[in-house]
């Protein structure tokens, strides 16, 4: 996708100053302009980069004054920032929608449909009775399952695997090599030490706008649906086990794990590493630290928690800061035992 | 794959009270069912359900006496629990054995054998001089290297990648996007502050009946073998270095890692995300808490550990109670030293 | 691949004691040799091995003397085990090289160009107007987005995924399953609660020589690069997001994260699971434990580093000492308190 200078003048209500037929396919920080490119200055701490950029042009303020002579050419708008947010993204959306049709060989199962303006890449895989809505693009090596159902919009990455009988709102993205649906790890003990697998034959239900970050797993539930709520973000490398409910708009960083059939609140915050243990409830608004661990229910909404076994973040700071130096409380109490 | 309700009180030696011409092709929760599925009433507490369902038919007991109209359809059966567990074997079963055939594309290398019953997807990839045995189900994206055996009855999931020279036993599973064989992780300091690549010529042998979940990682050993015993259940972002042997009937959850070359005892039962250190032995019947480190070799069977350097979890749990308080504790030696 | 034994003994220099023409195809450790097998006698311990072993061959010192009759042949050279790790390394680069030509279906996108002697597997999927260098493996279900580069000798494994953008050096390997260059996780809270995806239009560049564990994921930057640089070595299952910066030959282990835009010196270890919040900078030759928690930049090079909230590992090692006593300490307090 290439634009001449003129055109993007034309989208930010600017004008050129320079050359209006030269293009650019790339957005760069100024600091790392080069030629093809396209940056921006609007903190002034950055104009010295302005004279030296090998940027094909920068996007600035109507009123900055050149200190010096310009290799570059300049776009100017009122908002130099805003201009060029509103550029990264019809960026970002041109580039996730000008994919469509279908690429060779690719494989479509009996009783599959597609919507209009989709894309289905060389080697996707797409399994039997599926409903494929509109503008769905399926990169290379994604898989799709007997009977899955996909909303408009939605982007299945290259090498995801979305399991059969899931569901997926509209909208979504689902990153590199995610596992969608995958089994539930249920074992019944048996007399003999062996274990016998309990089937798992529930499914996993993404709503709209959901995002699943690239080797993220879900297992589907035994029975019934593990649930993505509508809005929810989560991060690469994700473990989220059988039953699982997810609230809506919770966002979850990377490698965070979350054990069978707990049910996380809305608009949570859990950051990296974390870990929940199966078969309880954390409210709404709940904010939980980086490899925290969670045992039991959490009640409260809007709660901050931190640490091994998670107490108040404030709290395990305290006690945290006499861990560090444990053995001078220790030697506190030997002086006194002296004493005594 | 459907059945009819008189088909299914047949299989149960139960009997249809209503119209046994209908069909059902899924299980569901009483409380969550749907035209097209069965449901089962087993507890009393569920009752109620059982008059408004939009089931198209339920496992009930012999003797329940009906409180209100239904609208739904009953199969009597004696213990209407067992009743659908039978149901739900048999449906797992039928599901993962009625794949058979080849889809095309697929690719089968120079040399390799493929039992009776078999399925092998569209996009599967088998290297060269591979023993595949009966009714194995090859999945798309399932990769699997040169010189691999696998044992009848096994299922290679979608986009499950089986390296050169690994030997997979009977009725294993292996779940999507699960790696098995990568090169161990093995580099020689040099003197100049780089590192060269230890070759990693050994390979993965998984023993009859063993599982390994979605996106889970067995390196291959840097010569001889990483070892999974029979029967032993791996979850999902499980990490299982070179040289590892996991004992039979182990079971371990999702996002733990074993370092190389440790030895893990049999019907050990190890939680999410565990860490354990390389060249260390693991006596059988170990139970190691969530996010429990262990870096020394565990001698005595049958202990319960926990903690981020693991001790026995009565001994953390004294010691974590203490620690959430430390702040008072701390004050008191301060009243002490006071005093003093 | 095959060489017989006087082919093997030409290579080391050495002289075969036994039949020139058996012909061995695999390296075994003494204690587990089979026949078609070489292996070496360096430690004395290992010795018994020598007249039991069903190995073809064993390369041995020239001087030797045995002590009983031998069913093996022998390979008499200067120093054993040096003489093994030269086989090791020529048996390990011949398999890596072994492989060129193009498997049927495959895909590459127009515009692209591959160097001499590359290798495209079945299903490998090659984007539009790609760079890949000389000798190039790319194996099955590899994909390849748009306008990637990748130097020469550089090998894909199966099921690897390297996103649009990404540059890639001389040597490296990129380890199954891995992803290189998938979004970063950047989401802008909205005043209702929802969130809205900031684009990440940046790459991933990875220098020569670096390595990438199975399933690791390293995420493109929002704008700029993610870089990886000269000789980094990455186990599996790590994760690496939005523009940080790995240094030279830094090793980082199985499971660990490192949040956005950190900056990690050269010649760091990092041990397995660890956890690095974003926003800061590692000083050189830093050690980091398992299970680390890092919160803080690392300003002074060369410290060890472990903990929960990292601290220097010999400080927590006396803390938690303590830690596992706790009870005692707070004994001590009471029974001062009864005193006073």
């Amino acid at each position: 996708m290439e634009f001449s200078l003129g055109q993007i003048a034309s989208i930010l209500g600017g004008a050129v100053e320079g050359d209006p037929n030269l293009k650019v396919n790339r957005l760069d920080k100024i600091q790392e302009g080069k030629p093809g490119g396209i940056s921006f200055l609007s903190n002034e701490k950055y104009e010295p980069y302005l004279y030296n950029t090998d940027a094909t042009a920068v996007i600035v303020s109507e009123e900055l004054k050149l200190g010096k002579a310009i290799k570059t050419n300049l776009i100017r708008v009122k908002d130099p920032y805003s201009g060029f947010t509103t550029l990264l993204e019809a960026y970002a959306q041109l580039h996730k929608t000008a994919l469509t049709g279908v690429e060779e060989p690719s494989y479509l199962g009996a009783g599959s449909t597609m919507g209009t303006n989709g894309y289905r890449a060389a080697f996707s895989y797409i399994g039997k009775n599926c409903q494929i809505g509109d503008g769905v693009k399926i990169h290379g090596h994604a898989y799709v399952g007997d009977r899955v159902k996909i909303g408009d919009g939605t982007i299945i990455h290259p090498g995801a695997k979305i399991c059969a009988d899931t569901i997926i709102g509209k909208n979504c993205e689902i990153h590199p090599g995610a596992v969608i649906g995958s089994d539930g790890f249920g074992f019944a003990p048996q007399a003999d030490g062996t274990y016998k697998t309990i089937p798992q034959i529930g499914n996993v239900i993404l709503e709209d706008q959901v995002s699943i970050g690239a080797n993220s797993t879900i297992d589907c539930a035994t029975m019934g649906s593990t649930i993505i709520r509508k809005g929810a973000k989560i991060d690469n490398q994700v473990q989220i086990a059988h039953n699982v409910v997810i609230g809506e708009n919770t966002v979850i960083a990377a490698q965070t794990g979350i054990s069978g059939s707990t049910e996380i609140g809305k608009n949570c915050v859990i950051a990296g590493k974390a870990g929940i243990v199966g078969h309880i409830k954390i409210a709404d608004h709940t904010t939980i630290g980086a490899n925290t661990g969670i045992s039991k229910t959490i009640k409260t909404p809007g709660q901050t928690l931190f640490g091994y076994m998670s107490m108040d973040v404030k709290d395990f700071l305290k006690s945290y800061t006499i861990f560090k130096n444990l053995d001078q409380l220790q030697r506190r109490v030997q002086e006194l035992e002296k004493k005594g």
